[in-house]
Formats: structure tokens, sequence, C-alpha cells
């Protein structure tokens, strides 16, 4: 099993770790400390040996940090994660807020002495991040300094850094070289007067040179670094052990390697002047350069656009893996539809869910820690079930289940809700609603230019007349055989980034009732151009194609609810579902297929 | 009649006007100079003294400017405008360019010699406009000058300043006096540290002192500037010639009435700092207050969304006005539909419309020039009928109607789209699909802070489903009694205002198919808050509340394309028009009524 259920941090271990800390903090005379969730490389899932703020707090979470001062400690968080902070943390030394609703300039006002300074790692966070934070601590009279992190010393038993070995990424899946993709971001650069760009982003680095790695749980990066020289050359900074020969030979003559450590001295090698990426790029690198007076300017990770745009090779490559997870999702619907009310856990789905995934034999990791929330558990939109929050399911429950895969040839996402037994009139005409959502946006069809903020509303406007919504963006961008959630685009209220042909995101509208229920449909959508209708008065328009095929339990839909338009694409892409799923099946899956896609 | 059908401008007028205009330039060493459609209040229309423009170049459109050099003129209108300057100007003399594709900056760069200067009349341009267009030709380096516009000595004939009489705008329709909104005003221009405003926007001051004018057509408005002082006092720059002994003693002790030239005067001695709004004070009467060296801050106009925000009472009257309004509208449609295709012209039907309306006995003028646009008319969406262009409606032809009108207690604003005799089923179904839209954004309701922007989507998305849209915004503000469009807020994908409670914007998708045929359907609404629903997971919605009630014609509809929930609407929307229109009505119009308002 890949996912594991037990707790990994507990309240108790959280108040020596603290007092050792804040011992620490007087005898080095720092007011307080910043302690980010954040590694070095800014990533969602974090190496065990960068678990700073678990070790430290107990919380587990994907997002939030903790502050240290001598005589007290705070742990912030965001609104998903309010009760999973309260049962990990003691909050009889941690206190936890509210954040970003209580910002943290605001909350060290009333806990910081005047003038006073906090500490953080300049290594650990970004220079955007950094920038922002003295702006708004500058406004309290608060300084900022840049300090090596205590925990790396105080933690006695911390893990090693990680040293997974780097595998090569085919051509044939990638559908351009390393040579390719370095020669044309080269030609970028030059055309934008700078003679290199560095690179901090794990799935940047894979992306540009055409490997992957097994460093971090779920994202298959590997810890590294790289400058991008305008020559088309790369000098890569890792740890060598990671490297085989034949990896060696795939990067080749053009790839220098590096040390790990040496990022800030290969950045000070470099001609001049540096691309260097604000949001992601640590703040201590930007200071070293600074410092040191050498000509740098500002500018975005010239991987990240072009990364977004997947070539027709990895389009091709993501589709058969979306249908070969299809196939192991529709195995484990027949397995889980057989089982009677009352007698399944949710650690059980998830374990049954992730055998079924193993037996495709294409399983690399799973893309993300399945959530399989029953009952009230599906309002959390994030839960993650745990040996002590298993909960059986019963009859009458919806469980949201949303997990995915990481195959050499892509990285899927699918969320589908299920009945558990009968349900009532309320679940289901919740649900219609988000079905409702879910297909007026694979239905779009628009002028190119927007961005997810111009089309987020259509998965809403449903739920809208309801006075229903839910608080988290429609969808997320998703990489091919790299992180299930990646930049830039996103289908949300707040993403300017124009939605381009290539680009996936996942299509996610929902509904959570607290205490109660869940409910999330959930399909990958690609952006690509839409084949011209007729009668059309413009052209050129953009449209999604869908990734996923997994059927949407019928039973959970209140069919007089939908309009032609609405049952039309669903009984067409239960058609497709069946086309494309069925030759993949075992014979009882395939029973279950034809009736699952009966027409509505 | 309020609307004229003449053509006022004759191409063969422009080029004897350009001559003498460029003699003028010859002989005071001028480059080139800058003629703009707006006058000094940068209102929508002007006074027939403010039409230098036209005077000029004989382009009557609302928007466009034009640029004279010694040898070389030409008109840069925008996409709407492209077949009527050619028809307007004389292109021989008067190059016409396509703007806002092709920038001024750019066109000059090919023009004017290096180092060139363009000249412009600073008190008909706003700082914001000249402060952009300075940066766009230093980038070419070109220089930019003020000087007296040379068009108010060339115009020999020029129509007299109007001095039309202001009159009261009572406190039972405003819902508030001026002494509460100069009081309101004033304490948030202390909380800003600010001594006053200046305030350029004819409606801004009519709105603010309870006053309307009759200086220029369709908007009830006089030329007129004014200071807001933070100690509530107004003075006020108009002709006194407009005002009665009634109108002062309605003004009162604390607006002090100064001639209309003395603006700068009244500035200068004003304390400082005075807010003044970039995006319309004259950049002249910045650039007096600049050299002085008087303190001055950039800021929006006090007045323009406590305008925007309309009160209980403005809501209720409005409510009245588009009742009287929908019954005139009735009438009309009633006479219309006994008339037999072939009969009728444009011009008739507009003539016809205003008489209904007249006959109300309330109306003060027509909100704007109707559009009439039969058949391919139709497709123009700004569309206006004159002698020459006047058409017959012919059987299978679609009638665009947008018309509206003043009353002292509001200004409607409506669109219908009419059949001539039988329809074909592609007019049918692109009427549906735009009627879908227009229903889409009724039925509305969503979060507070929302702008148009993030609303504008819904209208489009059933027409982006066939690759059809419009290339204008799905609405605008409007006024009570004031200007039918009116800022800040708009259903637009460039509006980033938030909708608050009390703002009213018009509902307009449409469809134009060129040479052929236009569909545009519009009813008014009002931004309100949401009465909450049950299940709701959300509450504090907002929603619309519809002000026009006019039925929309049934024949046009492909009613198994309506959803439910549209078909729901429709009928809610078709008895409400019954039970509030029927009562207004004659016999026969009543008779009508109700088969137009029948169930669908």
């Amino acid at each position: 099993m890949f996912q594991t259920f037990s707790e990994t941090a507990r309240p108790d271990q959280g108040p020596p770790r603290l007092a050792r800390f804040q011992t620490h903090l007087k005898n080095q005379h720092i007011d307080a400390f910043l302690v980010p969730r954040a590694d070095i490389h800014q990533g969602e899932y974090v190496a065990p040996c960068d678990e700073r703020l678990a070790w430290l707090t107990g919380f587990t979470g994907s997002a939030g940090f903790a502050v240290v001062l001598q005589d007290r400690a705070a742990v912030f968080v965001d609104g998903r994660y309010r009760a999973q902070v309260r049962a990990q943390v003691d909050t009889a030394h941690f206190e936890p807020v509210d954040w970003p609703e209580i910002r943290l300039a605001d909350w060290l006002k009333g806990a910081l002495p005047d003038g006073g300074t906090l500490c953080y790692d300049g290594w650990l966070h970004t220079a955007e991040e950094i920038e922002k934070l003295a702006a708004a601590l500058g406004d309290h009279g608060f300084e900022l300094t840049s300090r090596d992190t205590p925990i790396d010393r105080l933690w006695e038993d911390r893990p090693e850094r990680p040293v997974g070995p780097v595998r090569i990424y085919p051509d044939r899946l990638a559908g351009e070289s390393h040579a390719g993709k370095r020669g044309r971001l080269a030609a970028e650069l030059r055309e934008a007067g700078q003679s290199g760009a560095v690179i901090t982003l794990p799935d940047s680095i894979a992306w540009l040179l055409n490997i992957r790695g097994a460093d971090i749980p779920r994202n298959p990066v590997a810890h590294a670094f790289a400058v991008l020289h305008s020559d088309a050359r790369v000098t890569l900074c890792i740890d060598a052990r990671k490297l085989s020969d034949e990896l060696r030979a795939h990067l080749g003559n053009e790839v220098e390697i590096k040390g790990y450590d040496q990022l800030p001295s290969v950045v000070m090698e470099a001609d001049a002047p540096l691309r260097l990426d604000k949001s992601n790029v640590p703040a201590a690198l930007g200071n070293v350069i600074e410092t040191a007076g050498k000509h740098f300017e500002w500018g975005q990770d010239p991987c990240i656009l072009p990364k977004a745009r997947k070539t027709e090779a990895e389009i091709a490559a993501t589709k058969e893996a979306h249908l070969r997870d299809g196939a192991a999702v529709c195995e484990f619907l027949t397995w889980y539809e057989a089982q009677a009310p009352g007698t399944l856990t949710e650690i059980d789905v998830v374990t049954r869910l992730e055998d079924a995934r193993r037996a495709t034999n294409a399983l690399l990791d799973i893309s993300f820690d399945t959530i399989a929330g029953s009952g009230p558990h599906g309002a959390l939109p994030h839960y993650r079930v745990s040996d002590s929050s298993n909960r059986t399911l019963q009859a009458g429950d919806l469980l949201v289940l949303d997990s995915g895969g990481q195959y050499e040839d892509g990285t899927t996402d699918i969320t589908r809700t299920l009945p558990v037994g009968d349900m009532g009139d309320e679940e289901r005409v919740a649900f219609t609603r988000v079905l409702q959502g879910m297909i007026a946006m694979s239905r779009a069809r628009w002028p190119r230019g927007l961005a997810g903020r111009d089309l987020d509303v259509l998965a809403r406007y449903p739920l809208w007349l309801a006075d229903q919504d839910y608080n988290h963006g429609t969808g997320h961008g998703v990489g091919v055989n790299l992180c299930v959630h990646e930049g830039p685009q996103r289908l949300s209220r707040i993403s300017e980034v124009p939605l381009e042909p290539g680009m996936i995101v996942s299509n996610e509208p929902g509904l959570y009732k607290e205490g109660h229920y869940g409910i999330r449909i959930e399909n990958l959508v690609v952006v690509q151009e839409a084949e011209p209708l007729p009668d059309a008065s413009h052209t050129g328009r953009l449209c999604f194609g869908t990734l996923n095929f997994v059927p949407i339990d019928c039973r959970l839909i209140v069919t007089g609810m939908l309009s032609d338009g609405e049952r039309a694409w669903l009984n067409a892409y239960h058609a497709e579902t069946r086309d494309k799923i069925a030759p993949r099946l075992s014979g009882p899956a395939r029973g279950w297929l034809e009736k699952a896609t009966a027409p509505l």
C-alpha cells in the first residue's frame, strides 16, 4: 500500500519539542521564529526530513505555519484544517489561529513587543512571501531577519535527505526531447536579454530534462535545482547518488552535474542577468545575489507555461492512462456495489481501490492520498482517513471518493460520489445540482483568451439558484506523470491565466453540508480547439475534452431536473464510457458497466 | 417628436471646413491637432454647440475623434461605426481608421515627422486620457501640447451654449435631501483628509443637488461644475439664467452660485487638498492646479457610487415609471401587430412608439434615440434610422426595437425583438438561445462582492454552446431620470465594480448576423438582497429584481429548447406582466396582452 492510515504525529510530542525550541530562542535572544510547512522547493508534498511543522506541532495538513515566541506559540491554518489542527495539536501549548482571516502581522501585534524581530529561515520561504511579510510587519514596526531554522539541529532522529533514483522520461511520452525544450526556452531567454534562469521547482526540472524522481511521496520528482543558460546548457544541482550511468547518458554533455548544495556558487558563477521567479525562489538565494551586487531580473520560471501546454504526445499518453485508471475504478465499483451497507469501512474502500489500481501492473504511486469521506466525513473536502477517524459506511450515507494514480504515461484524478443504500430526496436534488454544474463546465465552448475566472461561475450557477455553493475552486491544473496540482491555470474565480490548448484542469464542483454529507463530482478535462459548428457567429472557440471515463451514479440523479442538453451530455458520456472501458474489464465488471451506463 | 430623422451633417461640408482648419494650423505652425467627440463634461450626448467632430468631419456617432495634420486628416472610430463613418464622411479628405485596433500613437508614427507635436484642447480631454496619450506618444518621440481648439473660432454659425431651465428634483423621488447627500459625502471627504472635491460630471451634480437640467438631448442634466467642500457647502458654477427663484430657494444658503466659466478661480480659492477624478476632470484644470503648485489628490468623484446605489424611494419611483412605460409599449405593440407586413417603415415604428409614450402625459424626453432595426439593420447594434436609411418592414424580417423614456420618476430602457410575419427556424432557435441567456441572468443569485465580470458569462453561455456570441457587454448601469448609460457598475467581462443592492443594470444579450438580422432582448434589473431559500448552504445572496414588464414574443421561442426552470421563469414573468400592466391598458391592448402572456 502506498497510503498509510496511522497518525504520524501525536499531540503529546509537541510540548517537549516546543520547550527545547523556546530555550534555543532565549539562548539566542530571538523574539520569535517562523516555522513553515513548505520545504525549499515549495511543493505541496514534502519529504519526511522536511516535515518540520509536523515534527514541532503535530499538525500534518498540507498548508499552514507556526510562530514560536519565547513564551507562546501559535499554528495558523486555513478553513480546510480548522478541525484537524485541534485534533492533532496540543492547544494548551499551540494556539490555533484562523488564517488568512487573521493575518500574521496582526496577530504579532498582540504578541510581540514593539520593535520586536521575527526570524525566518530564508531557504524555506519565497522571495515574494518575505517581501509581502516584511511590508506587513513594517507597518507595525516589526523587523524581519533571516536565520537558520533551529529545527534542523533540535530534531535528533531527523530522517536523511531522500536519494530516490532518477529515471528517464521517454521522449515518446513527452513529445519533445530535453534538447528541444532547452533550445526553445533558451531562445526565449535570449529574446528577453537574460543569460539564464534559476529553476527551483522540482516538477519544472523534471519536465525540462525529461526525468522523473522519487524523493517525495505522490509526486514523481527529484530534489534538485537547475540553471538553464541562454546557450541551452543546464547546470543541474542534485545528489549524484540518484543518477545512474544510463541517466547521465540521457542528460548528455549539455547538462552539467553539480552537488545539491552548490546552487549558490553555480548562480554566482553564471553570467548575468539571470531570471529568478519571485514566487518560488528561496528568499535566501535572492539575498545572496543581491548582496553580491550581481544583476538579476524577476520573471516567471520559463518552464511553467510550456509545461502546462501539454504536447500531443502527452495528451495521447494521459488519455491512455485515464482509460486504464478508469477501468481499474470500474473494477473497484463492481466490487463495492456488491457489499452490503454496514460491512465496509473507509479504510476498506481506500485499500480496495488502491488494489484495483495496482492490478493494472502500471501503478507507480497514487497521485495523492485518497479521500474517502463517508457521511459527515464527506463534508470535509480534504478528509484523509486514519485508523482513529475510520468509519463504517452506513445505509443512507453518501461516500465522496476522490483518488488518482501515477502512471508513467499520466497522472489521474477522479471523484465520484456514491450512495450507500437508498438515498433521500435532499441528497439527490443536491447531487443533481452539482452534476448540472459539472456538465455545464464540460460542455463549455468559449472565445480564446479567457481564464478560469471567466468560466468558474458556470459550475456554480445551478447551485447558486438554490443558494448553495462550495468553498473551493472549481478545478486545478494537472500534470502528466507529474504533480496532480500543477499551475499556473486553474478554474477559479481568482485565476487570470488564459486557458490554452493542451492545458489540463479538473472540473470538480461539490456541495458540503457540515455534519451530514458531502458531494463532489470530478473529471479531468483538457483544453482543445473546438470543431466548428454550423450557424456559428464566432469561430476559433476552445472547448474541453474529457479524460476520465467512469459512470456517474444515476441513482443519485433527479432526472426531471436535467435539461435535454444536460441529459444528452450524460447519455453521450456514458455511451462513450461503455465503448472505451468495456473492452478493458473483467466479465462481472462489464455486466456492471452495462447497467451503470444505461441511457437516462 | 423628440427623435429626428434628418442627416445633420453632409459629407460635402467637411472638406472646405478642413481646408480652413489646416490653413489655421499652418499659420500657427501647428503640426497636428486632435478633435474629440467629447465635450468638457465627457458625456455620451453633447449639446449642438459641442458637436465639433460632426461640424468638421460630418461623422455623428457617439464616440470617435479626428486628427488633423497640415496636409492630412483621419477619423478614428470603433467597430460600431465602421460603416457609418464611410457614409457620413468624405473619405477622400478624411481617412477612416479602425480604432482601437490601430492606436493613435502608432498611426501618427507614419504621419507626423520625428519629434513632431500634437496639440489638443485641454478642456476637451480628461487628465487620464492625456496622461496615457503622453506616455504612448513619448515612446515614439512625439510631444503633446495644449492649445485652444481652432474650431470654436472657425465655426461661424456655432449654436449658443444651451441655457435650459433647471428644475427641482423632489425629495420624495430622490429619497434623500441634497443637504443629507452633501453632509454624507462631506463626512467622507473629511475622513479622507480632503478639503473638497471637484465635480465635473453633470449627472453627478444633478444627483447631488436634487436638480435636473435641459442642456443636452436625452439626458436631463445641466452644464455645470461644482466643488463640494468638506463642510458640506457646494460652490456651483452655472449660467445663472438657468436658475429660477424657486430653484435658488431649493438650493439654499449652503450652495453658492458662481459663473459657469469661474471654475478655475473657484478651484484655486478652495482649501487644499481637493479631490480630482482623473477619469473625468479636464486635463486643463489639472494643469491649472499643478502649475499653481496647489496640493490636490486623485480620487473618484464622490457622487459616483452613492448615485449608483439607488435609494428605496428611487427604486419605487423607477418601478412606477417602468410600469407606465410598459403599458405604453404594450399599447404600441397592440397597434403594431395589427399592421400587415410591407406597410410600415422603421420611421413609422419609431414615431408611433414615441406617440404611445407621449400619450402617458408624463414623457419628458426619450432616454436615447430609438433603435428600430429591421432585417439587416437589426444586425447593427446601434442602428439609428434616418430618412435616407429608412426601410419598409417585410414579411420574414426580425425587428430589433430598443427604446426608452425619460419620466420625472425614472429612466426606462427596453428591447424587444419582433417578427414580421412568419419566422424561419434559424431565427427562432437563435432567439431562444438569446432568451435563455437573458433568463439565466434574470434568475441569478450570487454571493455579495461579485462584479459584472463574474456574471457576464451567464448570459452568453447558451449562445456559446452554438459558437454564437455578441460583441458588446451584457448590460450597462442606468440612472433614475438621469443618464440611461450610468456607471460605474456594468454587466461586462471588464467590469470589476462589485454589484451592490440598489444598482440598476440592463440585461441585454443579443445575436447579430451581418446582412441578415439582429436579435436582442433587454430588461432593466435592480440588484437586491435575495429572500433566503430553504436548504441553503450559503446565505446573504444577492439577486436581480426585474423592472420592465412587457411580453416577450412567444412566437419566436422554440419551446422544447427551454428547461423547466427557464419555462417557469418566463411563465411567471408573463403572469406578473399581465397582473401589473393589464389594469393600465385600453380594452384592445388588454385583449392583446391576455394572448401575449398565455403560459407556454
